[in-house]
C-alpha cells in the first residue's frame, strides 16, 4: 500500500491512498498523523481503499499537489548506520574512529519536512550545501524499553528522504559533542510512504534492499544499496526507545546510504565523494552545491521522486 | 500574565489563564499551541481574561489538574549558556575546553513534557539519574535569519523546567559528536508559563534574573541566579534560526543554571556538585538519584513548583 499527503491549505494536509502506478488516488478524511495515531484501526480502512484503486477506481493524481507524507512529525531521529560512510570520513579527515558499541543517532528538526518538489531555501552557499540520500521508517507508538524483535512490528511505513546538510558548519557543531542544529535544516521526503509488504523481498531484516539513486543537475551521482546497514531499523528503534517512549509518527533515518564498492556504485552525498577524492588525490575535486543546482533521488518508482532546486533563502 | 494547561482528556489539554496568586483560573477554548500559532490575535483576549481574574473572578484552581504548559511541542532546543557549569565539568573530568565561538545547543525530544507533579519513570538507576534546573522561553513563528535584536520580540512565554539527564550515558553519546538521545528523556515543566512583563525587572537583557531553587528529598540543594548566561535567550534564538525557521511553540532552554559562587549558592544538578567534589576531594561524594527520590524546583512563586518522584519505568 502506498500513502501520500495532499495539500489542502492545512499544515498537515489530507491523507490519500495512491494506486500502484502512482497515477490515481482515493481520499480519506484523516491525516497521516491521525492514521499513525490509531494505525491498527485505520489500516483496514486504508487497505480497502487500496483494493478499490487496484480495481481501477480513483481520481487522477497531480504530483504537484503532494506534500511530504508527514509535513511535520513529533520526532525525527537520524542514524548513521552505513559503516563505509563513517570509515571514509575518518580516513579523509584523519579523525579517530568514533568510540561506540551502539548505533550512532542524533535528534533532528521535525517541525517541517519539505515535499519532493519544493525549492530548498538556504541562507548561504558558504555553508557547504550538501544532500544525503537516506531510507527511513515511521513507527506507531513504541513503549520505552521495546526490544529490537518487537520493534519490527512497529514499522508501518518506509520513506525515501534527502537529509540536507551544511558541511561548513557540521564539524564545528560535532566537535562540541552537542550534535547538529545549524548544520541540519529541514529534510525533504519523496511523495509516497509505502508499507513494508509493498517492498516484497526488498524489505529484509529491517533493511530496505534497494539501490538509492541520486542525480545532480541531471547527471548520475550514485546508486548504492540500502541493505548494508550495520544495524537494521528495528535495532535503531530499540536504541531510540531505551529511555523514552516514541510517539506515533516517529521517523527514524538510516543515515546516508553508502557501500564498500563506492568506486562502482557512487555515493549519496557530496561529502563522501569529496572524502574519496581526498584519499585518492589529496584534495576534494567536487564542489558543494550552488544556488540553482538540482538534486534528484529515487529508488525505482516505489517512493516517487525527489527533484529539487537549491535557492537563496 | 500567567498561563497554564489543564487536563481535559486530550493530548494538548486546554489553555487557561491563571490569577496572580495561582489560586483561580478562567478557561479558554484553545490550547497553548493554538494561542502561540496566532499570538498577536490571541494575546488581547487572554489579557482581557487576566483583567477579570485581577478583579476577583475565576474558578478555584486545583494544581493536580495541570499538565505541562506545552504537553508536547514541535521543537525543543536546549542551550548550555552558563559558563561556570562547563568550566567545572571540564576541570573535574580533565576535558579540553569545547572549541566554539558560538552558543552550545542540542535538539532534544519534544513530543512529551511532563507536568510538575508527574512521576518520572526511568528504566535504570545505573544510568546515573540526574536533574538540571533551567529557565526556558517559548517563541511564536521565527523566520530563518532572525537577528538577536528582533528575537527579543518573539519571546512570549518563560518557563521553569527540569531537564532530566542520565549521566552514565551522556559522555558516551557526547563523544560520538551526535549529541544526546538516550541520555535525555522527557523534561518536566513547572505549571505556569509567564509573559516577560510578568517578571518585571527580573526579565533583563534576555535573561531571567531570579534564583532557581532546587530541593532534593526536602533538603536545599542550590539556588543560583539565572542572569549569569553567557548568551541571552534572544541570542540563543538567533543561533537556532540561522539556517531554519522556528515554529510557534519552539522552546529554548538556558542549560543548567550555574553561578561562579557555587560554594554559597549551590548547583542545580547533581553532576555539577559531583564535579566540585572531584575537584576539591578527588572523588564525587553525592550519589545520583535512586527510585523513590524526590526533586523539587521553584523560582519564588511565579512559575509554580516542580515536585516529582523518580520511579522505575
Amino acid at each position: 500500500m502506498r500513502l501520500a499527503t495532499r495539500a489542502n491549505g492545512r499544515r498537515d494536509g489530507a491523507l490519500i491512498v495512491v494506486s500502484g502506478d502512482g497515477t490515481r488516488y482515493l481520499p480519506t478524511d484523516g491525516t497521516m498523523q491521525s492514521a499513525l495515531d490509531q494505525w491498527h484501526r485505520c489500516e483496514q480502512v486504508l487497505r480497502a481503499l487500496a483494493v478499490r484503486l487496484d480495481a481501477g477506481q480513483g481520481e487522477p493524481l497531480d504530483p504537484e499537489t503532494l506534500l511530504a507524507p508527514l509535513p511535520r512529525a513529533w520526532q525525527w531521529l537520524d542514524g548513521s548506520a552505513f559503516a563505509t560512510h563513517g570509515e571514509l570520513m575518518q580516513q579523509a579527515f584523519r579523525l579517530p574512529p568514533i568510540e561506540t558499541d551502539r548505533p550512532l543517532m542524533y535528534q533532528g528538526m521535525s517541525h517541517r519536512f519539505l515535499s519532493g518538489h519544493a525549492d530548498v531555501a538556504l541562507p548561504s552557499e558558504a555553508d557547504g550545501i550538501d544532500f544525503e540520500g537516506e531510507f527511513a521508517i515511521v513507527t506507531d507508538d513504541v513503549p520505552m524499553g521495546c526490544s529490537a524483535d518487537d520493534a519490527l512490528g512497529h514499522i508501518h511505513l518506509i520513506l525515501l528522504l534527502n537529509d540536507w546538510s551544511l558541511r561548513a558548519i557540521a564539524p564545528i557543531e560535532m566537535k562540541t559533542g552537542f550534535g547538529w542544529v545549524q548544520a541540519k535544516p529541514a529534510c525533504s521526503v519523496a511523495p509516497f510512504a509505502v508499507t513494508p509488504d509493498e517492498l516484497g523481498d526488498a524489505w529484509r531484516d529491517g533493511r530496505v534492499c534497494l539501490p538509492l539513486s541520486v542525480e545532480v543537475n541531471g547527471t548520475w551521482f550514485g546508486s548504492p544499496l540500502g541493505d548494508a546497514m550495520a544495524y537494521g531499523f528495528h535495532e535503531l528503534i530499540a536504541h531510540a526507545a531505551r529511555t523514552r517512549d516514541l510517539p506515533a509518527g516517529t521517523i527514524i533515518g538510516s543515515g546516508t546510504v553508502s557501500n564498500a564498492n563506492h568506486a562502482e556504485v557512487g555515493s549519496t552525498c557530496l561529502s563522501e565523494r569529496r572524502a574519496i577524492e581526498m584519499i585518492e588525490h589529496g584534495s576534494p575535486q567536487t564542489p558543494f552545491l550552488r544556488f540553482g543546482d538540482r538534486v534528484a533521488m529515487h529508488a525505482g518508482d516505489r517512493f516517487g521522486r525527489l527533484d529539487q532546486q537549491v535557492v537563496r533563502g
